[in-house]
């Protein structure tokens, strides 16, 4: 259930509301819209009595949410979810559309750095990298751990760029947390509801993969998790399914966009890299992608991609980048958004330094 | 194995190599391009012999091709394939993004012809509808048949608008064939090889549906079914596959676009109606299609598409289509594409004309 | 909607209300089981007053049949349809689990005729053998056509052993009827609707084969596109469906089994040499088979497996299949039912014949 | 690569092994099996010498493991593993089929003990019951947690079943493994690699469930992540892949027990309750897993089903199953396994007491 405040309602009014709902037995959210507030009921409503509500001040009218998904229900919120990143003029889910775009893993320092100047000159605006990575085999490289996320911090303080990386169990997070401005829970993790929980009580915007065979109703519900526990800052990240077609490494299923856009108020990412992976299809998804409504982009970008540790078939040069942050602004402004322009250069003789530490 | 001609051949060069490979005992298959000729040698290559080829006069070079597809292989015709459709100016698989629209199924005489003028004004350049429907169930609205094609062919008097329209059977053919501008394979039957035959011999293009567990590879060899019995003038359109997501009837699935442009010459068509089954997503998915390089674009649009006899839930209405053509403009200018504009309007006497004989 | 004849009702009471029935506008189909007669009426059932039959002579009751599939429904006929082949003791359906075996294609005279000796001495009862072979490439073997189908019929005369062979068109149809005890309708033309059609109108029964993508509930709609046309006698045989599984070549999905049992009358065939894909796994699965309740099996055996013409990987030698005859006897046994104990040799010096002709 | 040690082998001699392969730098396993000892090294092998080896004493061969999963391939331990549980004659793995019963859910003590008592009555050998539900959403009942554990251990004291039940955490680990005899992880949790990593580290068998998408190799490999951390006792769990038919909850998958079978020494479980997500159909599922080779069977089973707090469509009622655990004995015998006659009944005093508790 749903009690949506009148425009002018007072703090104390919405306070009233979650206090008397509280003592109803039931978990209240408020939800802090740009014209009103709505607070958000869930969890056991069998004591809940909606006239109580109606009749308190400020309280413009109640409303049953039908879905299982509340908190994330575009009933409960009709204006988007936007994510504001603290020390940044970045806003996701607003008419920008977001570039996040780097490497699959964090190889080594100066990799890193020198991939985050790159992407930055070519037009990004969020760093990517993994430093702990989810592999099928328990042999195969499981990144760098605490090291890479160091690294990635030192590309943040030279590009400025945030970051963007993932987090895989609940033990690490309190230190991915600290080095990152954004979690990235993976494909894998989508129904670890240990780790959704967990996230749910970090102040850090989330990015939620789908999972291989993920339902979008269940993805939604996913989501639900972290935001019954308090953090409402989530982006759903479309990043391919599993079928039965061979030709692309997932099925990148961009109908998702506008099935999410209609039933939730939060951004949706996409990921055209993983969703085909291969990158001579990832222009053609990534506009795509960008026609069919989605708030922001996460690509793999590599200066050699065929010597990347990993995914390196999926992984765009950064020539192949460049080239395509000019066209997806063409698509964009068909669309009536808009990507952001490319920085002034970095520093050269910053670079030239770096280079010299490699 | 192909031939490849020089620039300069003469059509006598190109005989004697088409003679010598039928003497070899093989099927030669002269392919005209802008520039060059090439004679793709399908059938039992055992008797060829590359060298013979290699000296004689005209021949530029032979070469292989490794992948199953031959014909409709890009290396086979590096330029793309262009479908004209003679007495009109419509020039599938070119610069302009051709819409084809109309209602699932032909109802009635004054239902088509109305549909054809409101799609006509909106700017679609192509008819489509239904005279022999493929129902799951016997007992089900089958189509009406013969009356369906005669009213069809009335609508393209009216409005000049060619027809698309879906042939099921070998035995139905000539009839289909007599009346319609193009042949629509369905899904159901994309590997239904004695028809792929059948249209193979006809003199009129052919779109050949994806099946509904289609591999991509498995439906250019049925466009190879077609193009190996003399009939090239193919389109492919991608209507969704099967997958386990039940949020959209079926999965649209943009990603086969650009792999079928990169392993084949011939035009993609986007049918976002029953790629993604449901009215409201139909413009996300059409915009995402021209962005992903779809030559053209099919839709199911009705007068009152809540009343058509099937498949209303996916069939927009003529305002919300005419909205969608100009956002199409808008999307297909950046990416060098265009969508042509709206024809003058549709004589309106004749239109009242019809409306008293409905 | 189906009429319950009393158990006495007389041939004179039935056929009044056939007549009744066509006198109403809709289709009826009597169907005589082993107690009673129902009298099916499918098609449209706006002019049908279920009144007027309740109140009929020999009438029983009336009742509605909720599911799409009428006649093919258990409600309709609640005894399982056992379909006998006329001319030998053979009936699929019943208590005996019938194993139909064989090679992929008819690769020749001496090939299929020793096969079937071969798999008649190990105890099949029915010869399967492609003659008409729907392939991915138009360039691949298709088959030997007629020429195999005459082998296929020789192999008969020397075995005993009916015989079940694909049919493809319409137009081979009446020829491969002619030569064949079963008609096998293959995956890919599941919903190939003019074929359903047209074997509904022969007087053969027909094995119709699951499509790759096939919905339970379609493939009984295609099961009662041929009733409807008047043939009954339909085995539906599961053979795996696509999933994004590779480890097999398809996913073999004996769930089907219990499925189409609860909700249809008509017998259920499983083909796990298709279902795998791999030969190894053929045993267990046709174990598994048994135990699910299948009424009939059918698989590939070839003397020679990794010499057969198409399909070798997934084909079983002479040896594999005796061997598996003798373990599906007795899981047969643990289930109430029986695989019949295998013939007398055949005539050794007529082998001897055989050969000296191959 | 794995060092086969001679049948006669000292133990001396496999230890010299293990510290020189530590030495080179890679992971040493020691696998025990009946007739001789294997050591299997994985990890980094860049530095290990095949020649070394091959000279040592008691050292029979060496080989090279191609697939990515070495310690659970069947190559390393052609016998298959078989799972004893401490303080019980239950081995799995072996010849004796072994069936775990219980409730989807713990829902309270009575019901868990009766439950506990009918289903041993009937033959099961372990209980199931769940104490940490996953649920697909937050809002949902999550099972009982420790208060559900300690009514599990209860059952277990009066029946003498050994527990299986979910652990869902790392951070409720090891109060699952202090009341459980099996950790079962679930299908969402099959590449929760925190988790695998975990209990690979206790001293308890688990059971690991296939992911709703998950490969077989992908699932071997989810094993070699337990196994690769210590913990050898790992059985495989099939309860059903997403695919796109509905008329199934999901798609048993029955050809896994054959790849698995094939490809690793590890015990096969099958759970044809959620597999096929109805009660009707899971008798048919459960012969034919026996049939197919599995090892054991988990199954849902509730004094009154449609009562059960979850997934009660697809839990059978103790007369269900008594009568399915008779038809299984018989499927085993066919197979030359066998299911446990059951034991004499439970102390009716006993019972009546819990009943007056309830």
């Amino acid at each position: 259930m749903i009690v949506i405040m009148k425009p002018e309602a007072t703090r104390a009014e919405i306070e009233a509301v979650i206090q008397r709902a509280g003592q109803m037995g039931c978990k209240p959210h408020p939800i802090y819209g740009e014209n009103r507030t709505v607070v958000a009921l869930v969890g056991d409503l069998t004591g809940v009595s909606r006239e109580v509500f109606d009749e308190m001040n400020g309280v413009a009218n109640t409303m049953r949410i039908q879905e299982q998904h509340k908190l994330t229900n575009r009933a409960t919120r009709p204006d988007n979810t936007i994510i504001e990143l603290p020390g940044t003029n970045i806003r996701i889910g607003s008419t920008e559309i977001i570039v996040m775009a780097g490497p699959c893993s964090v190889e080594g320092r100066s990799q890193i750095i020198e991939n985050a100047i790159a992407v930055k000159e070519a037009g990004a605006k969020i760093l990517r990298g993994g430093a702990f990575k989810p592999r099928t085999s328990p042999y195969d490289f499981q990144g760098l751990g605490e090291e890479g996320l160091k690294y990635l911090a030192e590309a943040r303080e030279v590009t400025g760029l945030p970051i963007i990386t993932e987090v895989m169990t609940v033990e690490t997070l309190p230190m991915v947390a600290e080095y990152s401005d954004i979690l990235q829970i993976g494909a894998r993790n989508m129904q670890n509801y240990g780790l959704l929980q967990a996230v749910g009580k970090v102040n850090r915007p989330v990015m939620l993969k789908r999972g291989m065979s993920g339902l979008i109703k269940e993805w939604l519900m996913c989501a639900e998790y972290i935001a019954s526990n308090g953090n409402y800052n989530i982006m759903l990240c479309e990043r391919g399914i599993r079928t039965y077609e061979t030709a692309t490494r997932n099925t990148f299923d961009l109908n998702a966009i506008p099935v999410v856009k209609q039933s939730s108020h939060l951004p949706v990412v996409a990921d055209p890299s993983h969703g085909t992976g291969y990158r001579e299809y990832v222009p053609a998804m990534a506009k795509a992608s960008v026609a069919a409504g989605a708030d922001a982009l996460i690509l793999e970008v590599h200066p050699d991609p065929d010597k990347a540790a990993s995914d390196g078939r999926q992984t765009m040069s950064v020539a192949e980048f460049a080239k395509l942050m000019h066209d997806l602004r063409r698509v964009a402004v068909a669309v009536d958004r808009f990507v952001g322009e490319a920085p002034s250069p970095v520093n050269v003789d910053e670079l030239a330094e770096l280079e010299a530490l490699a």
